[in-house]
């Protein structure tokens, strides 16, 4: 089959690999119909995360068809139209046991197309398939249902029920890419009272205004004075985090109201500044989180039954061995405008 | 009346000033029984708190008795014997109504020996007396009284709720100091499996021991080995910072397993690193915050049962105009080997 | 002034009585500009609630201008515009410590019309005052504001939030009448699933359906067969009691899957069976209660940001010496069509 | 092997059946080391459980060796040591995924013993074993270790996690029976203010002191005044139903406290009263649940420690083989003053 195969830093290549085979009772092997390219793949090809081996296959995002299962599959069979979630569960550790797979400690966790391979290929192996996957109602199509694998739970579970939003709160969210923008969505399941959108890029403003963004502020400009006249002088109930650098968080920690919360999103490559001088006497709560994907089947309800739109995020389409062109106006959404860019067979 | 007044940095005093007289409808004036000298006095005296000015009278912890009430004062009358909690609420604003005292916006929160006259002194007005102090029970004396004005409720709301501790759990308290040991003794509420104290000083660690410490780590050794062999490799469930300093704080994060959460306590005049490029990705949730007391009266009852030692924090003893000499005894700790002193008529 | 009497079982009258006074320091007495009727009122004067004794004003819902205070009172001051709270909070015990109003022990909870004089005069002396009045934002018309006295925060508070509801829920509300249509109105401020409106009659299933429910049924046909079908199988995740009559509240715990919750919000008169023989392994939640109104100053926020729609409950609108007829039109909803009727100057 | 079979309403034999065998690949087969019997055990020789089918083997408590496990099985492997839960786990189903076992959809739920064969077995068959065992530490004795297949989880989950328990709360557990007894022993992992247990047998309060009842009231008496006199005329904050019966119910309802919570236990049979007339008002929680035993992996950590004391349940010990015997102590409790049986190899 063809596959996006990571060769070392700034090298990627579609080109043959074997086909995988379920290799544990409980792996899937599932035929992919829709891919979608995460930041995280971008990272990896610049070498930032150094446990990606080369000739590793990339990807976590995906939606198929599942062609074979393991012995002790019996959740999803050849066949069925499924998700595959980008965190993969062995169901059975202490974490999974809670719902935290995230964490997992028995093999899962986020392991596709960063310790074994990934989406962005045509067939895709799938460990720990009864957990790890979700069957998809009709009602979805694949280009809505892929924003499922990774954005939209990660958005919703680390950025807003993390930063515990509640009706008519203010939540500020720094970061409009599709994380960002993700977070604005899904903060709108709450009716917060009032959600501000922070970023640099006009576009990703106007995005921002589109998925509900009730106020757009550009980073340039001095974002907290209005996020304090906004509130009267108190600061916002929530701040979301969905960028990664140090500015962005520690200017969330300062958006805050005594008492608010500070949900980070954003993978960070490098220490921030916590100013406890000020923050101690404040009440605030910071949290950090991968995603468990415990939501996935909520979000998958609410997708199916029209309360959420997905299919918006996705800014540019290519067919599946568009892989390589599809790599190219991801990698440069500044000039693309790209926020999701969809593959489909 | 006596009083101890701040004459700016390093300058302090016994002297006469003017009785206290109520002042608001809502103001009782208390004739002070017993008092305690906190860190954060000699911070004051050390110039480390800018907004109290010279003339202020110290101190914020005292239990005594109701000497005139204001006309809108209905829960407390002369005579009663009460404790006056180092947290003033108007009991109105919006944070008040929802029990977060500590960040009233109606004229209270932090005030006593801050931006009002304190409690070293023979007689203190107390603001908004209803929602600002507690009727004794006879069965507790004030040396072990006058713990619940700040300590305790501090470590147990701002260290043990925020951190979430629950049955057999592993939690680390790092400083064993007065606020660190009450730390320990009301993280055994909720039958941790294990709480491990860490400190400097070999006296302190023994403190821990007999506070209720299973395990003492001197900080000079490798904490974080310690603490992870002793749970499989994972790390703590909580880790509570009582100290105050950025290297504790980040050792807190340190300590954590994934999912775990950093309760920060100490007061800090410093900014600390976040290691995010670490913690991003491990469900880490770090609090800090001031004391509520809203769980004062909780602690009163459970003192009153016998349900928790507080006179055990008390090493020094003094009559209340030794107040100078209890000062000095306080602030050479590390000599005197002082937790609490405590002054009474 | 003129206020509405109880003279009684079956007896009331518009008459006058002598005019308010501050009583207590923390009182305040508003000049009435806008009330409205509740079905407790109706009881009343059936003769239900007995502690109600002859001569006493009617009504616990009211908006008017603030035209007196006690001394003690620093919240509120004369021309304010504000609205009165059906329930009262001394704001010292230990239930109004921790926000539970409704429970007040000191004098408070539901005690307007109740135990002291009401709503349904030009003028109310409001007990309290700081604790029990919100000052109302120009952008808020009476007409509007008046149904945050009681209806919105009861069915927001007691309905939904004590039913937990989440986004993408199944939300089974069971009685249609005003309080029943604002818990329809508030869980969809958490965007479930489905919102079922459940009631005998068909007018109040189209209000339902204008207040955002989903799917509506008449309470003649199989409700169970119906939400078990929408549910595949399982129930509902959540049901609301809007009734008060033991059948309504049977159904509800018929209505919910395991591990759902049945919050009851009517006012019941007699008791209700319930099946633990089928319930006590099906992990149910049950809760009771009575308003605190502690969510009004959200639900305020979100009444001047047009984030709710008040204004719709008003069917009839009536001059405030128009009581008499007012409680004519209300008292034969049945005929009339009425949900709430608005009187104002 | 021999084993304990059902043979119809008051029929029981301990005789030779065929020894189990791994079906699907998630089971296992372990070798029974140490069982107990359960109340519902004796509901079923009475024929109140209609589901159980004659020919089944009794029994879901028991420790044991695993003898042999399906290809799909991870987490044990023949020679473990391991507690068999009285609930078994699918771990893909919703309820599983976020760990309410007891509601599994996917096949297990309470199946041993009740479904399927049971544990009152020289061998059994575990379904799926991953989710649905646990591995002992050699510290915890067979003995000890078989309190944590049942009562322990259930008391703690259903009876102390479900009714909320805090420190310096009054918890009343109605009932002191085994499952009542381990209400009392894991409520005081919270550290509550007092904990009163009710029982009509004298020994039965006797052994509640033991296992740290603070006061006991025999059922003949006024229970509620005493509740009342404890509390100063405020009532319960948690009221833990451990019998079964309405009346037990209905007393619990009536000893809380607004907003207090009844934590339902006991299995029952037959429908109670519940007086919505008097509780509607009162903001109380009512939850029932079946155990789901996520606490086991805490619990059993607790026990290795030293933190809870299991094998005093034990008050009469067998050998395996006499099971017919020990179920005829069980039964006649009354008489034999027996709380938990053990049988042993």
């Amino acid at each position: 089959m063809k596959a996006m195969v990571f060769h070392g830093p700034g090298r990627r290549e579609w080109e043959d690999v074997p086909d995988p085979e379920p290799v544990e009772p409980t792996d899937a092997v599932v035929r992919i119909t829709a891919a979608t390219i995460c930041g995280t793949d971008l990272h990896i090809l610049k070498g930032d995360v150094p446990e990606v081996e080369p000739g590793r296959v990339l990807g976590h995002e995906g939606v198929g068809v599942v062609e074979r299962v393991g012995a002790a599959v019996t959740a999803i069979k050849p066949g069925d139209r499924v998700l595959v979630s980008c965190i993969s569960a062995c169901g059975r550790c202490s974490y999974c046991r809670t719902g935290v797979y995230g964490q997992c400690l028995g093999g899962g966790g986020w392991i596709l197309g960063h310790t074994v391979d990934g989406t962005h290929a045509e067939y895709v192996r799938v460990p720990f398939a009864d957990t790890s996957t979700h069957r998809l109602p009709e009602a979805v199509p694949d280009g809505a249902a892929v924003m499922l694998s990774d954005i939209l739970p990660t958005a919703y579970e680390v950025g807003v029920l993390n930063g515990g939003v509640r009706p008519g709160q203010v939540v500020a969210v720094v970061g409009a890419g599709p994380i960002g923008l993700a977070a604005v969505e899904t903060a709108k399941l709450f009716s917060p009272g009032l959600v501000v959108a922070v970023d640099l890029a006009p576009t990703r403003l106007d995005a921002a205004k589109q998925f509900g963004a009730d106020v757009t502020v550009n980073a340039a400009e001095d974002v907290e004075r209005v996020v304090f006249e906004l509130t009267g002088g108190m600061g916002a109930d929530v701040a979301i985090e969905a960028v990664g650098v140090p500015e962005t968080f520690e200017l969330c920690t300062r958006l805050i109201r005594p008492g608010g919360r500070v949900a980070n999103v954003g993978v960070h490559g490098k220490p921030a500044t916590l100013h406890l001088e000020h923050l101690w006497i404040r009440n605030a709560t910071i949290t950090t989180g991968l995603v468990d994907t415990v939501t996935t089947p909520t979000l998958l309800t609410m997708l199916a039954g029209g309360r959420l739109d997905a299919a918006r995020f996705a800014t540019h389409h290519f067919a599946l061995d568009e892989m390589d062109l599809a790599y190219d106006v991801f990698a440069r959404a500044g000039e693309t405008g790209a926020l999701k860019v969809v593959l489909t067979r």
